[in-house]
């Protein structure tokens, strides 16, 4: 196969597997239902991701990438940019199916537990370095503990998304961010 | 069948519905696997649950109600039991195994989404007449948004154990409690 007709391919039974899980769930992940959903033969399918797990790990590595932030924002306008870019992701199906098989199959298998902890790491990374910012700058209170400023930022949206079963509105976005201002403050 | 034989017949299957989703995720949930697990005949699975995810969904209900907590508790000891049982909960592997499949399915299945919609409402409704209480004795500021408060005290704990594959420590539930009373506290 040519690099031009393998990434080809590759997109196809990506999409495949997002379109799979956002419709079946994990139970649908199997290389006949991949082969029917993307084109691609089975036996293709079969040689090139022998392991549909490791392959459902490629695919959430290569679709849950975030976009970069602008960068040259003062850390509550930083923070506003984030969890903007935070509802958007949670607000798409996809990313939410995708989501909650990696969570669920984080809780039986390693490779997909370790795909899960490179994600969040990610994510955490990105709204500590903003916290790290804002005390430094003098914006938020220097004593504020960045560990759990993140879960500060992280969790309200992702509890109201998985387990309320709600959308994330502009409205609530300013609301946390109004919030979590408010208790970040200097003193 | 008397009403004994299936109370037994019951109990093997929901045990089995259980088990398989801890150990293999919602795709491991066919009546093959449930009749191998349970003892009982497919037949008889069959003909009693013809609708797995319905089967599921009485499962989800009959294990996850929550022990009634001491009633008898000032609102501080009282929030202080219910983080407490919320740790216990959420660290039991069944439970987990439970909450990610049934939100699995409610992104896709209305039946899934229903019974987790019930199940939160009820988490909800323990602590949110905690909170109320504790306006209604002066313990916690009259001001205090019941619904936000609600998520305040549910939300980081799922975000640990859910994302970041973390137990709760005791540590964690003495250390939320305080952060709670902390912002919480009558002006």
């Amino acid at each position: 196969m040519t690099d031009a007709r393998f990434t080809r391919t590759q997109t196809a039974v990506f999409n495949a597997v997002r379109d799979v899980l956002v419709a079946e769930g994990p139970a649908g992940l199997t290389a006949e239902r991949l082969a029917e959903a993307s084109g691609v033969a089975r036996s293709t399918i079969y040689r090139n991701w022998p392991d549909l797990g490791a392959l459902a790990c490629e695919v959430f590595d290569f679709l849950m990438h975030s976009e970069p932030l602008p960068r040259d924002l003062d850390p509550e306008a930083g923070l506003l940019a984030y969890l903007r870019d935070y509802a958007r992701r949670l607000n798409d199906p996809s990313y939410v199916a995708l989501l909650l098989a990696l969570m669920e199959g984080a809780a039986r298998d390693e490779a997909f537990a370790a795909v899960q902890r490179r994600m969040f790491s990610q994510t955490r990374s990105r709204a500590a370095s903003i916290i790290t910012e804002g005390k430094e700058t003098g914006a938020f209170d220097p004593r504020l503990d960045v560990k759990q400023g993140v879960e500060d930022v992280v969790a309200p949206f992702l509890f109201r998304r998985l387990t309320m079963q709600q959308l994330i509105t502009p409205r609530m976005v300013s609301e946390l961010h109004r919030r979590l201002l408010e208790r970040w403050g200097p003193p």
